[in-house]
């Protein structure tokens, strides 16, 4: 469920406003005593008080990977999680004689698991605070946007440095219903992780991306890592003689399943969403921002395609960019489309109007009701920066570029005490700086980039005299009267000329000095400094907006809770990547008139897809044993199979994929990972009617190890119940 | 339901063999007596034997359009049929000013109907008798295949000659049981046939191509002819004091409509089936024909779009052929994926073994295995020929080319007596003929033309010297050695010189004498006197394996008759464009594991798939009604909603559009349109799990014509029961 680029994310994240209705609801885990009428109507048997506890059982078992969420499923430190999100570690071990995505990959024993890709991270929440008071106590009144901002920023970068003084720990402050509250969290960090199983690609990826979203599914989307420590018991990077992990806490693995209607609950690390954005920003993304990023990457699309024809090594290095962008194209539609069905706009006005008229209404709330004015005022003021700073980020979207200008900020920041540089630049961020200027190749080609960069600037010369930027103009020699042939000419010699394209030239950038950059010959670093003082620009606009924006949302979160509260309903905070509970039913759906969604599917379903071809190419065995029907005790009589995926009426996000599903006795009965193509528009606003979460069944995941990959030892290492 | 391409048709079509299950059957209105235990259990209320006379009430109501079906709903000579079935006169009449496609239109008084496109007839049924003692009678045992066809053709030939001695009638001599049996249909032809009332295109084709052989539907798939005859009651051409047809037998008309379950059966034309075809027939077309199709359409396609590029005029002139060649191409791609789905192959193979089997035990019927065995010799040379004659037919296929080779034959056979002409060239034939010249231009672009000749000749001079047409390589100078580029230089010459591009001189050639074309210089007259002996050694070949095939296929569909019965089941005829029956219920179904088809679909499904653009735009005055839940007497209370379409057990194909849907009363509940994309391999198997025929419901009509259209005056017309 990769819902939002990252590379995208951030020009499109707005500030976030609205209300909660019906069953939607990403909780977080100390809110849920205060539902737990209703979570024990709904089928809970444990007491909600146990799910409150970040540390204690169950929610004690529950990790982030960063991105994704897993569980700890044995006390030897053994993490199920998605095929998807753990793919990128058995791509990293494959190679032409072990093609690992193709067959599969199973260890044994423990210690002939394979190293997860670099990068690769287990955290494991060990402590959780709240720091509000910390954060906006001693804010001034009176000060600007911009100074709120960076205060806010420096006491949390602050609590941060304090937090990660014992090593092995990282620590984060997010901010709770946009800026109402802040948490500090703490998380160990285990560095070697080690993937221990994973399907084929045939039985963990089946359907790729034709079934991505779509329902009826019949995805083995299930891996394991195991996380390894060192002997100290603390976490260490990759080293032979590291041991398994003991977590503390750990799920017990039902082989018993679901029936339709059946309680269940999901634990995983939603990663963002925005149900209270207001109106002003619901317009502006769904009127302008998405219709204007539609046309801007179907055309990038088409660009990265004819300048990397098919079977191309170009086209090699970029398929997991235009998996990435058509990705997003297909979500954005979606979303439209949704936005559309619902009536999000309309359904928001009405909102609006309910919550002003309510405010009105309560007398006293008049301070209340001139904060969301206000608000507004500083949404409006966003939007128009996101317009207004459309075609910069445009004509910096080429790799080479991004990458100078992130060096060439760096340098800068490098010159300030670690404790006052920008977030992303500090001492604690530089691993992943170098990582990521490691890696670049992998998914670059000088001729693509150059392609890319000619259409947004061609489309950029075609803008407005007040469109342009002075700095890139100068820089590049442009002038109204340009044209096309001159562009290709000046964008050939800037990648005939650079070194950039070189790891060693990038890397050996990390530790440079600001001054090498300004007398640097390379014209994309020559670049990055002309375009400075810009982005400081509109970096310092962004910021100033944001911390106005900051002032105000907690008075206007605090209408809606209150609001919320006096129609008798607990109003959950936007997700932030932080652990949240989503709980409902085992149900089937109607996406549209005329056409019903089975809430499970059947085995049976894989022969009817199979077409012997990926993604629809399961292996000869499982089929076999499909065809001679051998379900062993993971059959469910009512379908005459074993069931695969299901799906329930869970609230869920992008970084849910992984999310353990659990039933009423807080056992793993499935892993949540994608929702139908319906429920797409859910991040802006909840239906109840159409959004609909698929799992894998945790019966599948057990007939596939038992009876396809002879995963025995797994099953025997886990506590499976019936 | 387009299901074939006629100018494919003709070749793809083999000769047929095969066995009935379930409640499959289109069966011959006589048959409907021997099964009416079955028809009662079902739902049948009017009595089985009053559905057996065609010229009685129910099925004298039912006419056929040629291609499509319609039926009588008024005195006044008011048909019913599907908006696709009539849109072709839509669009005859439509300009910029009076676009009726876009509009709809709508006569308010008898008298203000606009005439049918040239070419529309209206066939009622009069006389129906079997005439297989004269045809097969006096045939002796020994002749040759040759003989026998020939000799088969002018039995037919005479018979239809002594029935059209009446004018006003159209008469033909089609075999049942693939040449075991024959009747003689004598047929009044409506010449004047008027559009009465046809909804714009935003209802009667909403959903377009897009949603052909969809499920879930919501098409108004209606439109209203009203049949014109001369003052003295006689069928007549167009004239202005024309007066309606006043037929025999009418439909009522239900308000009340169905449920869920209930019975229904459709009466119609349906065109051609392979249900009895052997497996021989079934591999050749399977595992060769189809696939090298597919590669063959696609290639088509391309070729088209590229010299006829979009918004171009040439493409407008083409939008019908590529829309056709779609067409044909998903309906072949999802043939190959239903003959795999229900293991078409094996399935067939199952059943000749258990005829086999049935007529080994059954003793006595070793003559019929002795001629079931013959017959699979005679399919296989027959998918000899086809493979053999497949280039032939490619490097034929340039519109102007055709053209010339028909009007060259239609000169040879002119000097014949008329009873002894081919079929296709008599004087009955001469108007028909005439017409297609004149026609030619609509969708023909010379440039086009030239391209799709230019690829498939290309490609005909890759295969090996035994796949070569002597005659074509000599007429065109061709050799193993010619290039690509010299092949365009030959075309080129064509296209320059010929003047077979202009009506005119095609029009000439109708009356020209063979010694004109030989002595002709146009390049393509020259090359269809070149071709001429080819064409006429194909064909020679091709009617005395038909000949041959027509000795032995009576004796092999006795068997399957007789095995039928030994299993208590009737055999039915495949279809061949007469009158035939189905029955069955509403039924909804599940295409595939997880889904759900519902039977009905609803008014707010039209607000679910609007987009606002084509297909998806319906007036905004219906939007409007719907929003209100203006459902009028018209709404079904079980899904409150006016049902628009609805699914059934039905066993249809091409040529059943517009069929009479009726209830167990043979009141008219719909009409039928389509069937769903899981079923477009039944023509070859009938699959009654995943067979679905679907229906526009009269009440949705009802509701259209009385709140969207006003159409009142017709509701009046009709006799409405509730």
């Amino acid at each position: 469920m990769s819902k939002k680029i990252s590379y995208l994310a951030g020009a499109m994240l707005l500030a976030g406003t609205g209300s909660a209705l019906a069953k939607e609801g990403m909780f977080t885990p100390e809110q849920l005593p205060q539902i737990s009428a209703d979570l024990k109507k709904t089928g809970l048997e444990i007491s909600p008080e146990s799910l409150s506890d970040l540390t204690d059982f169950p929610m004690g078992a529950i990790v982030s990977l960063g991105g994704c969420s897993a569980s700890f499923v044995s006390d030897k430190g053994l993490a199920v999680t998605n095929h998807h999100c753990a793919r990128g570690s058995v791509q990293y071990n494959s190679t032409a004689e072990n093609n690992y995505l193709k067959n599969g990959f199973l260890a044994k024993k423990i210690g002939e698991e394979l190293p997860a890709a670099p990068g690769t991270r287990m955290y494991v929440t060990v402590e959780f605070s709240d720091v509000t008071d910390k954060i906006l106590g001693k804010l001034d009144e009176k000060v600007t946007g911009r100074e709120r901002f960076d205060a806010i920023v420096d006491m949390q970068k602050q609590l941060i440095q304090e937090c990660e003084s014992e090593p092995g720990y990282r620590c984060s402050v997010p901010s709770f219903y946009n800026g109402k509250e802040y948490k500090l969290i703490k998380q160990l960090e285990i560095q070697d992780v080690r993937i221990a199983y994973a399907p084929a690609d045939s039985v963990g990826k089946y359907g790729g991306d034709i079934d991505n979203w779509m329902w009826p599914r019949h995805t083995g989307d299930f891996s394991f890592y195991r996380a390894y420590v060192g002997k100290d018991g603390k976490p260490a990077e990759y080293a032979e003689d590291n041991v398994p992990y003991q977590p503390e806490h750990v799920l017990k693995v039902s082989a018993a399943g679901l029936k339709d209607g059946d309680f269940v609950m999901a634990a995983g690390y939603p990663g963002s969403t925005d149900r209270y954005a207001r109106l002003v920003a619901v317009k502006h993304t769904f009127n302008w921002l998405y219709p204007t990023y539609i046309d801007l990457i179907e055309t990038w699309i088409d660009t990265i395609e004819k300048a990397a024809p098919e079977a191309s090594d170009a086209r090699i290095k970029y398929e997991a960019t235009l998996a990435g962008l058509n990705n997003f194209l297909k979500n954005t539609k979606g979303q439209i489309a949704g936005a559309k069905r619902v009536g999000l706009v309309e359904r928001r006005e009405q909102r609006e109007q309910a919550l002003n008229k309510w405010l009105s209404s309560a007398g006293m709330r008049e301070s209340q009701l001139e904060t969301i004015a206000k608000l507004d005022e500083v949404e409006k003021q966003q939007s128009a920066l996101s317009k207004q700073t459309f075609w910069y980020r445009n004509i910096t979207r080429p790799q080479l570029l991004s990458a100078a200008q992130r060096l060439y900020r760096n340098a800068i920041e490098q010159q300030k005490p670690d404790a006052e540089r920008e977030p992303g630049y500090q001492d604690r961020d530089q691993s992943r700086l170098k990582e990521s200027m490691q890696r670049i190749e992998r998914r670059f080609d000088s001729n693509v980039d150059k392609a890319v960069w000619a259409t947004f600037i061609k489309q950029y010369l075609q803008q407005p005299a007040d469109a342009r930027i002075a700095a890139f103009d100068e820089a590049l020699g442009l002038s109204a009267d340009t044209s096309s042939a001159q562009v290709d000419e000046i964008l050939a010699d800037y990648y005939k000329q650079t070194e950039m394209n070189q790891a060693d030239y990038r890397l050996a950038l990390i530790d440079a000095a600001p001054q090498a950059f300004k007398t640097s010959d390379d014209p994309f670093v020559k670049l990055a400094v002309a375009l400075y003082d810009t982005e400081m620009e509109n970096e310092d606009r962004a910021k100033s907006l944001s911390g106005e924006s900051k002032a105000l949302t907690p008075g206007y979160m605090q209408a809606i809770i209150d609001w919320q509260k006096s129609q008798g309903s607990l109003a959950y905070p936007d997700a932030n990547s932080t652990l949240r509970v989503t709980y409902g039913n085992v149900l089937g759906g109607s996406p549209k008139d005329g056409l019903i969604y089975e809430p499970f599917t059947r085995l049976q379903g894989i022969l009817e897809k199979d077409t012997g071809e990926s993604p629809f190419n399961a292996p000869e065995k499982q089929l076999k044993l499909i065809r001679e029907e051998t379900f062993g005790p993971y059959k469910m009589a009512s379908i005459n199979s074993v069931p695969v995926n299901f799906l329930s009426d869970l609230d869920s996000t992008g970084g849910n994929s992984g999310s353990a599903t659990m039933n009423g006795r807080a056992e793993l009965v499935g892993l949540l990972f994608d929702g139908t193509f319906e429920s797409v528009n859910s991040d802006w606003d909840f239906d109840p009617k159409t959004t609909r979460t698929i799992h894998v069944d945790t019966r599948y995941m057990l007939w596939v190890m038992e009876y396809v990959d002879g995963a025995t030892n797994l099953i025997e290492e886990m506590d499976v119940v019936k």
